[in-house]
């Protein structure tokens, strides 16, 4: 970390900017410019909090150097995770995995029909929502505990391993005890109690990433669950909230890069959601694995009209084997394999 | 709702978007134009969800005329919100309430210490972190519940009203219980779970605005905690995330005329968290209440750099009381008697 | 476009409206709502300015229809438009074109060394600034007339067609003379004397997306120019400005989607400018092709670090090579002709 | 400027790092730290140029410590510029200045008639736009030399300095001859040419901050006019482009403060653009003044249904008397003094 002080800082006030770092339990060091001096930090390790020193007098502004985050980072841990679920690798270059069901788990006829399909289709995970967080009270909120009754009927009659949603401690244990992989929605990405709660699990958790969280709050919250103890976290970039209003969310498909640059964690895409209709999926889809993305998640409804929710951006089943097929051609090509 | 079809939609899809609408339980009123055709969909009480209607064949787009939330809106209830806690009053044009006090919490003797700090300085009620949501894992969280029997304390020793946030439905439980309004922080103002048990308690909630919620979704979250029936709803402006860097937040200061337009609820400001620096603190609280905001929150530290949380823009207790008195001033001239 | 009424509109103020809506030579159709009501326009050929409305007594809000966009429109010109010079065709699903060189011109020796390698690596077109828009009047701001000398020398030595940025009706009128294509910046998009000006040339314009411009308004630069006498425009996404830090600008490959569901027009990709950093230009290259984009424009400098501008986003000649090599795979593929 | 080395950098490219430093004319100063080593650049005089180091092996990142512009800082000239016309002064807690006019001249009638109302309300300066940068090539595009001819008719008229739009560098020449202030709107913020353009005139500069321009590009833009000789700059926040859509555009008032502490140049706020909406623009404008705004720039019509443009968002003149009046209020209270 770097302390600048202001062009007028009296040498009293960089010594005790100097005794404050010390104090601290760090070394500070004295760089003389030809208008100002800053005070570089060394000896932390992790995150050095900025604020004391933001606060001091005659300090201009602090740079960050060192990252926060310490166990999703490459330095730490440099070998990439890969999460295995029975003969499902997601990570590292293996073959994307595709995860693909409705938004909600409206009955198990419902359910089961699509689940059917997406397995024909080449899904060898299905996601449906149990427990949905709506934007309004008034919206279908979920079948709850019976929705997770259907979700592992699925699993035993199909053979497609489970991604559902927990949106709170109390839901998380039932969550935890039907499904494969956790979901930790968008909105819940800085409930700390909750990514501290799915740390405590054994189960893989897939991650989203805010709304308007940068990717640097993304790892801090992988952060949360890994330091719980669970190592299995899959990222997912599902559209930040921009002025752009052509889609729902704007897609940032160099989340996928950043991530892979600076941590060892998967990074999955949901184009669904960011889209927030059904003609954007498949570009979009294509685009994400030619980024470099470990797999896809996105909503087939056998009858996307009479939905429940999220009808507009979900695929008909036959749109779902098309995308499959085009992924499988992008993967055939090794065009992923392409990254470093 | 009005859903527009595209130029080159058949008859038949318009009258199959008329018959899903009969189905649905509205009227659909055909509006034919020289290019194409809008459906307008009348008899709604209350939000329709706009999702099945665009994913109909033929459909172009759908625009919303009807907003979706209803108890915390104007037009069902359309006398302001007052909420009384012993002689405070928040709302309505009465005198601007001013909650103040440290980001965290840290021991008995710094709360009390800066308790009588703003007692003295003007404050009615008092703020102070128990339960800590930190972007780091390893920053501090937070007393808890010990936090909690300081904050008791406080109460009984000046007199002050605690105003304190609780973070998941655990904590809410023991923050219910010490304290006398609940705070949501930005983070949560989507956590439907911690919004439907706030709903539940019997004391006020402060609900700050997500940092990149509309004032919709603003809205709609205290409608979730209104429909659980405690319609005892503080909202509270914070700042929301932009591009621009000159500031943590940009703050939205337009958001208290969008709320006062379109509700009965009380709004408040928080120009700590949205500065993030100590001197732009008075200025925007200024801006705050000649805007017509029902309050401020603000942040202060009998010493800020020792702080361990937000030092940076904790106010000095001396800059405190200057921000009372121009904030009284301003209340004197009557100003905020000016908005209709 | 709809005019919304408030709940306590009265008759009169509605008449008034109607009233107001023939003036202006439309019909006005009220909707009779069960708490308000609705009056549609009808009659109108483009857009209707929606202030005077709005302006209104008892007007709640007017929400717009028709897009205000007309020659841009595929609903006007359902045709594809095909820029044709020489062998190269843009649009369509043609071939996607790959537009290369460094950001600015330096040199004759530099600018044909590159040039020589970029033809090499396959590139059809040579991309260089001769006058640059720089954010800091003291950084490098472009050989101007000596810049497009070079260019030439360029043309005359390698056969590769020109790409240069006008930023003013002065420097187009020399650009225009020397190039074969004009660039129009994001910082230009909507400065609408250089538009009409370059409305008025007979060479095809590349109109770069603004930092934050939505879709409509690329489309409505566009009309600027079209509306002079000059169809051939093509768009080019370069990012756009969000709060997300990881990269210089966001890229938004859904504006390729977006852009080719509503006009006829081709639309290229600058992954470059977006990124910020030259590791992140591949696989957004990948990325845009697989969504659909019509071509790419990258810099490419023979030593990105003695690179007057741009030299951290500027790809090495040999890793130009190898990203025309990954789009010609995607191309084999046939995966862009999947989009329809 | 502090250059960051990877983890894994060689001692090899640090001494290249540091050997480049040198030959760019600095000193490099290496800091080891326990994990990497940063090289500190010290000796320059304003701005260094960040891409050529970011390019370089074993390069991390780049953190700038000194700021890039020279001119509009407080560092460079730490007195506060007041532009002086007649009797009016604008910048350094000076009375605030009001201009105050339609968004068009769109007659001689109408003109002269807002005129006389905005002087009799207690405006000094008259706004009009001769020159209108539209959206849309089908909107009105202002009456050009003729509407020049009828602001001069006000000026001799009424006595009301005069502050028109330039657009580009043609009608600049003609508005420099006709008007007291020249304004350069939002989308041209960084239009350089015309930027410089402006800077080789006599008359102050309204600088409006662009759509989605940093506090450090709008100073950056006041740079390159003042670079070419002409100091009096008036900056001007109109608000930003953010996901907030209650308002056409979100006004941050913190650019306020944030001009302050960085540069000796006066700021004014244009809350009616930021708005959108007229009912919002007295609560901002008392806002914007609280908040230590040295001058507001706002859209008054005498019939704002009937207005050519921006008709939604002007005040009746009977509300601009209202707000002169309440920020006259707010000036006596001595409030904006407060700001140091």
């Amino acid at each position: 970390m770097l302390v600048i002080m202001k062009n007028d800082a009296t040498q009293e006030q960089i010594d005790n900017v100097i005794r404050e770092i010390t104090d601290a339990g760090y070394r500070g060091i004295p760089i003389p410019g030809d208008h100002r001096t800053a005070v570089c930090i060394v000896g932390n390790q992790g995150m050095v909090e900025e604020s004391p020193f933001l606060a001091l007098e005659g300090v201009k502004e602090v740079l960050r150097v060192t990252k926060p985050y310490k166990l999703v980072s490459h330095e730490t841990c440099p070998k990439p995770t890969v999460i295995r679920l029975g003969e499902v690798e997601i990570g590292n270059g293996c073959k994307p995995v595709i995860i693909a069901g409705p938004c909600s788990v409206e009955s198990e006829e419902q359910t089961l029909r699509i689940a059917r399909q997406v397995k024909e289709g080449g899904a060898k995970l299905f996601r449906g929502g149990a427990f949905k967080p709506r934007t309004s009270p008034y919206s279908f909120q979920g079948l709850g505990k019976a929705g997770l009754k259907i979700l592992e009927k699925v699993r035993s009659e199909t053979g497609l391993l489970i991604v559902t949603e927990a949106t709170d401690s109390e839901n998380l244990k039932l969550v935890e005890a039907s499904t494969d992989i956790i979901q930790i929605g968008a909105r819940n990405m800085q409930n700390y109690s909750l990514l501290r709660r799915a740390g405590q699990t054994k189960k893989p958790v897939i991650l989203k990433r805010g709304l308007s969280a940068t990717i640097e709050e993304l790892l801090m919250a992988a952060e949360y669950i890994i330091a719980e103890g669970n190592t299995q976290v899959i990222l997912c970039e599902r559209g930040i909230r921009t002025f752009s209003d052509n889609t729902r969310f704007t897609l940032d498909l160099s989340a996928i890069l950043s991530v892979k640059a600076l941590s060892h964690l998967p990074i999955i895409v949901d184009p669904s959601h960011a889209a927030g209709r059904r003609d954007y999926v498949i570009p979009l889809s294509r685009a994400a694995i030619a980024t470099g993305a470990d797999g896809l998640i996105v909503e087939v409804h056998s009858d996307p009209p009479s939905a429940l929710s999220d009808g507009a951006q979900s695929l008909y089943p036959e749109q779902f084997c098309q995308l499959v097929k085009e992924v499988e051609y992008l993967n055939m090509l090794g065009v992923e394999k392409c990254l470093k």
